[in-house]
This record gives C-alpha cells, structure tokens and sequence, in this order.
C-alpha cells in the first residue's frame, strides 16, 4: 500500500491522555483514535492488526474443531432474566428498550444467546460434543475505561462455547482450548503464562486464565522461574517446607521472649456466615489470604473482624466455641512469640509441643522466592494483562434455561458447557506493551501490519523514486509492502517508520543508482548495504527466523 | 468439515413465519435463526456465505484504491446533534445511555464519526482524495422488520467515505466506486441494475442505487431490454415521440366529441409552498408523476389539489393566475377531449393549434412499453432489492462539522465527500431469492459455503465410508468441502443435500468399491456416474464455467 493513499496519523509529540505504553504508541502512531471514553476506531494500520490477530485465532480455533457463528450484539431481555443476570449483572451490561419499549441488552457476553440457539437443536447425545465460536464486538459499560484498548467499552472477543453429554468430554475440550490458546498467544509474539484462575461467583470448576506478562497489568502472577507453573497470586498454593532454626526449645512463657520476627505469630479473627468466629494463626513474616481460609472452612461467606472488636480469645482454652486455625507455616516457629494486636500473649511457643490441638493447612498468601508447589523452580511474581480464560461451566446455564438432551439411555440431562474467551483487541494492545522501544512499535513479524516498509529518502530523486517503485512492485507480489511515497524530509519518514514498527525496513537512498539499498531490521537496530538482487534471500531468511 | 461436527439444523416442514422465498430457505436449511424480531445469529453455513460475500467485497474495495478501518457501533450523541441528525433521524436510530447518563447512538451510518475522525486529519489537500470503508454491524430500529434479512435490525452492511479538494475528483471517485459495485454483485452472481435514484432529502447530487431483480423487492424498476439503462420509476425520463393518429383536425368545440381514449386529456391541479395553484394537463391514459412537476416548477414542496376543490379554471383564459403545464404526450392528442373531474370542458382540441400558450415538459411516470430514455430498446418493469448505493454527499456533512481543508492557494473549503453503501447480509439473501429450486438453495459457486457436498449413502457401508473419507481428504486440500458423515437414511441426506445447495454433489454409493461415484451438479440437475480419478478434471471444468 502506497502511504499517500492511506490514513496514519502519526503525531510528534505524546499524546497528553495516553495512560501507558499500548495507549501512546497506538495513539501516537496513528492505529486508534479515541471516539469516547472507553470507545475507539481503528484506523488502517490498526485493523490490518486486528484483522492478522483475527486470522491466527480463526485457524487454531478451526484447527481444534470449532465451528464459526455469529450472533447478534443486540440480545433480548427474556434471556437474561431466564439465568437472573439481568438483574446480576449490574450497570457494566448496557441496556436500551426499542421503539416498542422492549428491553434488550447489548451482549457482555453470549451465554444466554448461544444456550437459547442450541437447545431446540443439541436435543441428542448423537449432537454432541459440539463447539461453537463467534469474532465479535463486545459491550461492557466499565466503570473506568482505561489504557486505551486494554480496558475499552466498546471491544472485540472471540467467545467459544462447547456443549458436552458428560464431565470426560468436557475436560477433554477444556485441554484441547487450552492447547489451542497456546498457540494463539505463542503465535502472536507473547510472553505469557496460563494461569490457574479463581472460578468466582459463577460457580464453574477449573478455570485458567491466559496473562500476557506487562507492567501495566492488573493482575498478580505467581510464577515458577523453572517449570510452567503460575497461578494467580490468590490461587498459588505454598508448598510447606519443614525449617527450623536450629535452637533448643525452651519452656512456654518462661525466661526471655525471642525478638526474632520470623518466630512471631499472629492472630486475625474472622466470622463466617453462621456468626462462628474463627482464629487463624500464622506468622508475622506472612499474610493471610482468605480464600485459602474460606476453603479451608468450606463456608462462601466470610468477614474478617476488625481489630477494633475485641475478641475473647485464649489459645490454650480448649472448652472455647472458637475454631482455631493455624498455617502451615507457623510449624516451623521455634521458641515463637504469640501477639494479639500487638500485645504478647505467651512466648517460648513450639507448636509440636504447644499448638498440637489445633488445624494445620495451607492458608497464607504465596511470596518470591517460596517453592514452587509443583516442586520444580522458585516463585516469582509478574504482572499480568488477562488476554484470555478458559472455563468449565458445567450446568449452570444449561439447567437455568432448560436445555436439556437424552443421553443414550433416552434420560434427559441438562447439557454440560464450557466458555472460552480471548481479548482479541486486547492481545493488541498487550503485543504493543512487549514490543517497543523508545522510537515506537516493534512488531512481531506474525501480527505486523506490514512486513516490509520501503522508504526512499527522497522522491523527487528519479533514481531512488524508480528503485523504489520497481520494489513495491516485484516484493508486493510476495509479501505485505508498505511504500513511503510522500515528499517528506527523511527524518519525518524515518522517525515514522520507526513508530509504525513493521519488522523490515528497506531504505533506497544515494546507492539508488548502483541497485544497492540498505536493509534494518526495526527489532534489533541491525542494519546492512546490499544489493537488490540479495534481497530476497534475506527477507526469506528472516521470516524463518520468525 | 464434518457434517456430524456442524450446526446445521434443517427442517422438514416450512417454517411458520417465513415472508419470502430467502427467509424460509435460509431458515429451512439451517443457515439463520431469528433472536428476536429483526435480529438473527448466522449458523455456521450462514456464517460461511456472509464471509464469501466480505471477502469479494474486500477485493474490490481494495482493488479500488479503498482503505480498510473499523469505527465503532456506539456513537456519542453530541457528533449527531452537530449535523442535526439526532433529532431529525426518528425512531430508527436506537439510543442508549451509558452508566453515567450521557447519550449515546447505535450506528444506522457513519457520516458523524467518519467526518470528526478525518476532520484534524485531512488538513491539506495534498493529503486528498482519500476513501475509506469498513465492513460492520448496523442498527436501524425499523418500525417492521421483515423479510428475514432483508430488512433487520441488526445487519451488516460496507460503508465506504470518500474525501476530496473538487468536485472533479469526486466525480472519478464516484465512478470507480460504480465500477466497482458491477464488479461485487456480478461475482455475487446477482441479476441487477444500476438504477438512477432519487437523492431526496439528504440533499446531494446524484446517486445510483443498485437494486438486484426480485419479485419480493420493495422497489420498482424501470430498464432497458436492450440496453443499460435502469432508473427508480419515479426518476425515469420520458423520451417523447410524436405520433399521432392520421386523422384531419375538426373545428374547437364543433360537431361530435370523439371518445378515443388516447386523445382524452385531463387535468391535475397542484399548489406549490407559495400558494400559487398549477394546473396539469395529461393524458387520461397516463399518470403525472409529482417528482417531474416539482422539478419543472423548480420548488422543493408541492401539494396536490383534491378533486373536493373547486378550482376556477378555464383553460383558454390567458389572463388567469394559475400557470398551465401540459406532459409532452398531450401533444401527440388530435381531436382530443379536455376533461375536468370527469366533466367535459372543450373537444376536437389539437394542441398544435389549441395550446400553444401553456409549457410541455416530460410530466408523466413511464410505463412498460415507453421507448427506453436513451434510445435503446423498449422499458420493462422489474422489482428490486435495493442491495448497494452511491452517493455524491457534497459538502452536506463537512460544512456542518466543518471539516475542512487548506486548498493549493491556502484556502480553506470544506471537504468535498461521497458515501457508498453495500448491505451484505441483504446481498446473501437477495442471492438466495434469485438462486433456488423447489428443492431448496442453489447457491452460485462465488458465494456457495462449501463447493462439494460429499454424501456417502450409507456409512455403515465399509466400502463407502472408506470412499467418501478418502475423497474428502483428497479434495479437501484443494476444495471446500462438506462431508455427510451422519448416519441418516439416504432421504434425509439428499433432501438435506438440495436444501444446502452445495453446486456439485459426490455421492457415494453402491459402485463405491468399483471407485465410481455419481456427480451432480446443483443449478442444473444434471448427473453423471465417473471414476474417481476423473472427478478433478470435472471440477476443475465445472469452477472454469463459474
């Protein structure tokens, strides 16, 4: 494509609202442009983008046996109320009536429409498994729109939903998804991670969540630095490592409290639905997380008590109503201290001879440099932009709106569904958070808009206008040109070529004339003169590389 | 792909609510479901044809010189009350509002965002002509939905902008965009004409909607049967041709009145927004088309005059204030009779001699039969789905968004623009309407969701299943192909085969272990059994003719 005939904006300067890196460089490099909050166009540049990472998902979700669909944006209302989200869902759905008055939601999500699709038609097991996947714009009214795309109201998704006869054909989806993500974010240039994610309030039961590695994520990963195992921070299990310092155990509460703060202990009170109060104990050095805590208690609601109500409370009082809970980690304390809100309680604490009456289990927060708990590797942290989640469902839409099958006995079940999202929008953005540098994109050549961008210094110079043109010609039969064909000062086109970011830049400058022309490569700054005719080779070379 | 792993779930029986022949077939066939008055999801095949027809799109766009971008669907009202549109639109632009209370519209076009993104951009006219376009989902909240796809509310449509310095480049622009709609709906396989249409209310210059032959279309058409020519019936000029009957002209008002209906002239008398009354004259066997006497009287309101009336006329009296118009017809009239509200008024009138006082100009609406306008044959009518548009837009939008530019004397105008439409899911079932037997879709090989349909008669037949699994991987890496693996009875696959409409049909039957099959082609009926290793050659003929 001739860059006279298309529209990219480039700007000089940043762009005062960008709020990180995704934002500016696609602002500035004229991809996106804002057209409310939260609400973009995609400028040229930015859909062939969009449109690359559209085709890498289409054909690893084809490859996985998905089948294509498209449904509407606009849903009505009797849909949602017959799984009660309408009233779930809160004001992030976005609502209109039309000029009947009738209610209909602009889709956050397509459960409720792919369910209602299927279930006069999936009425068999001899229909089943079946997966079916849409590319599709997305509505979700956030309450702060931000970072440009990578949290938008107006967005694109490819959504999947897979309907199974048992639990066996669903995991076996779930890891043929998973699989397929790989691919997707591998293909697309990423640095991530699988995740094992948090189910949450809808009540499925395995769940990852795909996160691109990126500063700006809102995410916390758990990750080991030798095996694939990463979890979000909430979800990551601590391994229990036996280790004491090596010191004799002293009498409780006799002699000299220890001030070694690895040795301290502390209590938070909590209180679970059923107005039980329940101690946890663990180490100073530590923190608590309540999700390890809710499980472990097998209760789903759960308060913590403030450090403002007093709780009567004596860690040796067998004969007290409150359960007490103690961490994993607290065995490892020797000659330990007891705090409550800072007050010492007792000292000299050795749980195997002290604390014998009371639950062990795995209830703290992960931290770097645990253990992984796959037992290969040591955690570490990353942030992380969620860019896509695979989920069990299990029957939780299927029994709400009835859609039911016979198994082989003629029995009627409710189908089992799995949901399968990727931020296709998003995964732009997080590519761009991987790959910059301080004079802009550096496209992976899998996504680039462009693969080759030819820029001759000066048009009004016949030789190098002709070299160029004969260029974009013979390698525009083979590859995706971009040809810099406006009279610009060079150091426009060269400081816009670096912004734009396609992976191959083609300078055609002085040695026009000789059939020489020079050749860099926008990731790595290498740069070599060659001829003409050697071109092809190097180009060949480099997209083997990629 | 694997019929067993699709969604395709055809009917026996019509469906109830069908209104045409496109919505029946693509509901019978399992191409479409409706999600709610106006608003369907594309099952997989559906998916697949709507995909053929972007893609032609795409090509001719780009092959055009178009740009590719995505805008998005939901628009901030302010762009809308900055052309006036948000109040002038109606009921048909669906609106929403967003969490914190700001209006917002769901794009029925995209003229506002269009013209505000390009406004800080094209500043200069070096940086024009530029057209752009995107492929994407409309909303018009039509007070009846109907026909299937044909009229929704959600649908998908191409827009294309295009931006220029003078009307000149517009004027090529125009054309190529003529061009290049032929070139989409002949691929599509549609029988249609470019027809001139009406630019009515937005106020631009010329325009030509393309409109493909249905008897389910909601247009008239006036065309050539012998040449190109094809305008809405309302914007059809009539060529006038004298031609009289040989008969030697009485004396005015003397002797016997002739009842020849052809020669009896009646009057239609109208009042423009001034008040001043205009009396038509015109044949009894022709009808006045209001759309002519607006343009002859040059004023943009004009109302009719009810027969109730009275209107004090006489048509001889040339010091009366009503100003007389007379169709060209009337001067083919000899002998004739003048009638008011069925009333005889004068006879033995040969305008020749009796009206030379008053203006003929082209009044009528044309009708079957009338030469074509160019000379060129003889007009037929046809009705039309309108399935494109073009459009001379002038400066309508950039003047009240004042979008402008700096001209080569650093002036600066407001951009000069045009708009093209394509409505691609109309396109799919206008294809539909023109392509199909009693047996279901016969879709043209451009657009059709899979080229073979390979139909084993029974996959209990080791022989066969071995055949038609050999021959669906073979083909399928050259062709689209769809594969019958259900173990249905033969009925039910061919009756499902001739619903599909697949263009070439493999069965796969008794002769299997002979390695014969029989080959059928859709449109024609036509059969023939062959050896497999002759089955490429047939295709490879069989796509050449397409």
């Amino acid at each position: 494509m001739r860059q006279s005939q298309m529209l990219i904006p480039t700007m000089r300067e940043n762009p005062a609202d960008a709020e990180c890196t995704s934002h500016r460089l696609l602002l500035k490099a004229g991809y996106i442009r804002q057209n409310a909050a939260g609400i973009y166009s995609y400028l040229p540049l930015g859909y062939r983008v969009l449109r690359k990472i559209e085709a890498i998902v289409r054909e690893e979700m084809e490859r996985a046996g998905c089948v294509e669909l498209l449904m509407p944006a606009i849903q009505p209302a009797e849909l949602w109320h017959e799984t009660g989200r309408w009233n779930i869902y809160g004001p992030e759905l976005m609502r209109l009536k039309d000029r009947h008055g009738r209610d209909f939601a602009l889709g956050a999500t397509h459960e409720e429409i792919i369910t209602s699709l299927v279930r006069d038609e999936l009425t068999s097991y001899k229909k089943l498994p079946l997966t079916l996947y849409q590319i599709q714009t997305k509505y979700r009214d956030e309450r702060r729109p931000r970072f440009g795309l990578l949290r938008g109201r107006e967005f694109i998704m490819k959504d999947a939903y897979s309907f199974h006869a048992d639990e066996e054909s669903l995991d076996e989806r779930y890891h043929m998804m998973y699989d397929a993500y790989q691919k997707v974010f591998s293909r697309c240039g990423l640095d991530f991670r699988a995740v094992i994610a948090d189910s949450g309030a809808i009540g499925g039961k395995d769940t990852h969540e795909f996160m691109a590695l990126a500063a700006v994520g809102e995410d916390t990963i758990a990750y080991s630095d030798e095996s694939q195992y990463a979890a979000n921070i909430e979800m990551a299990a601590v391994l229990h490592v036996d280790q004491k310092r090596d010191e004799t155990p002293l009498p409780l509460d006799e002699g000299q409290a220890s001030t070694n703060d690895s040795d301290a202990i502390h209590i938070s009170f909590f209180r679970d639905g059923e107005a039980n109060v329940v101690a946890v104990l663990y180490r100073a050095i530590d923190e608590v997380n309540d999700i390890k805590v809710k499980n472990a208690l097998d209760v789903t609601l759960l308060e913590s008590i403030s450090d403002e109500e007093t709780v009567d409370f004596d860690v040796f009082d067998q004969t007290s109503s409150i359960q007490i809970l103690a961490d994993n980690g607290v065995k490892n304390v020797v000659n330990g201290v007891l705090k409550m809100n800072g007050k010492l309680l007792h000292f000299n604490i050795n749980p195997d001879r002290d604390l014998t009456h009371m639950t062990f289990a795995d209830l703290r927060m992960i931290k770097e440099g645990d253990p992984s708990p796959d037992g290969k590797g040591t955690i570490r942290f990353a942030r992380g932009i969620e860019i896509g989640q695979v989920f069990k469902l299990g029957t939780r839409y299927s029994e709400d709106m009835k859609a039911t099958f016979l198994d082989q006995n003629g029995k009627s079940k409710p189908l089992m569904m799995g949901c399968y999202g990727i931020g296709v929008s998003r995964t732009l953005s997080a590519v761009v958070e991987q790959h910059f540098d301080d004079q802009g994109i550096c496209w992976p050549l899998s996504v680039a808009p462009y693969a080759l961008h030819i820029v001759p210094v000066n048009m009004k110079n016949e030789d190098q206008k002709q070299l160029a043109e004969q260029l974009y010609e013979t390698l525009g039969h083979q590859y995706e040109v971009l040809l810099d064909d406006r009279n610009e000062r060079v150091g426009v086109k060269f400081a816009d070529s670096d912004l734009i970011g396609c992976p191959i830049r083609i300078t055609v400058g002085k040695k026009a004339s000789e059939n020489f022309v020079e050749v860099k490569l926008r990731h790595s700054g290498e740069s070599e003169e060659m001829a003409i005719d050697q071109l092809q080779d190097y180009i060949e070379k480099q997209l083997k590389k990629a």
